[in-house]
């Protein structure tokens, strides 16, 4: 069978106060590292979907990219990607990957403390409905069914239960930043 | 049987005039990716020993490292890795990995245009000879031999002859400074 080819986005972000963050994308066919996306974003800005939208159509694999997989949808601080926008840009479908569902009265609370607060509500609101697909796995879709779904991520797995390629952007993001990978809190 | 662990060093720098550079360090439990060690270095400065020696030593892995692979010795321009004080230091063995014998003749009058020529020169000559594995494949090596370096080599290979860290390091390097990663020259 021809292995399909996934990229998936993480961010390198030091949390609170810290003044730069950046997105990682990484390349695999089936779970082989074929190669890496890097830019930097806006700390709490609104650049990361337009960013991810210029990555993946200037990339060499674009036409070949069965789905893009997000670390959850919020990067570098509240710098919100807009998941319906990425898949009608790009065409190729959007799986935002969570190990739980988010607490949405947390967030509304805290993007009252960044501008443009109704945009990025718009835009989590746009994300749509979040589905378990397994203990410690939910995704949101734009583009796909969660069935669809379900078969990109079981194509993308090596160990345990996300896709390769999340799993080794989030090492890369996460070194960028601390020197060393961290593992996901 | 138990996996060897593995750390390959790549550099990412876009060339003549380019004013940063950084390594990247990947990970491998035999060929699974663990993790990334992040730093940036100076072009043509002459610090890479001394952080790659840093990023091994504060690593969560270095007790469980055979062997260190560096892409030859040169990295962000002529920023030399002394390969003996590397092993000296980390008391882990040190294999470069090279596709081709480097032209000592071309370096040698390159470094007559950085500063302290002498002590590049002195590293240069520290690592050793160098010794053909295969088509396209020659290594030096310190703390080890040259069957060493054959065995670690052959442990962390996936597809074609170069370790399958120095390979994912490089396309990491190459993304941070390209966007997208590059294959090697």
């Amino acid at each position: 069978m021809r292995q399909w080819r996934f990229v998936a986005f993480d961010d390198g972000f030091a949390g609170f106060k810290s003044e730069n963050a950046c997105i990682v994308g990484c390349i695999t066919a089936g779970t082989y590292v074929e190669g890496f996306l890097f830019d930097s974003i806006e700390v709490d800005g609104l650049d990361v979907t337009s960013k991810i939208i210029s990555l993946v159509l200037k990339s060499k694999f674009r036409n070949q990219l069965k789905c893009i997989f997000l670390s959850g949808i919020t990067f570098g601080g509240f710098n919100m990607a807009d998941i319906q926008e990425i898949y009608e840009k790009t065409g190729i479908p959007v799986v935002v990957i969570m190990r739980k569902i988010p607490n949405f009265d947390e967030i509304s609370k805290a993007l009252k403390n960044v501008s443009e607060t109704e945009r990025r509500i718009e835009i989590l609101n746009k994300a749509g409905n979040i589905y378990k697909i397994s203990e410690g796995l939910y995704v949101q879709t734009a583009g796909c069914s969660v069935e669809e779904a379900k078969l990109f991520i079981k194509a993308s797995i090596v160990k345990g239960n996300i896709p390769e390629a999340l799993r080794i952007a989030h090492l890369v993001a996460s070194a960028i930043i601390y020197g060393e990978s961290k593992k996901r809190a």
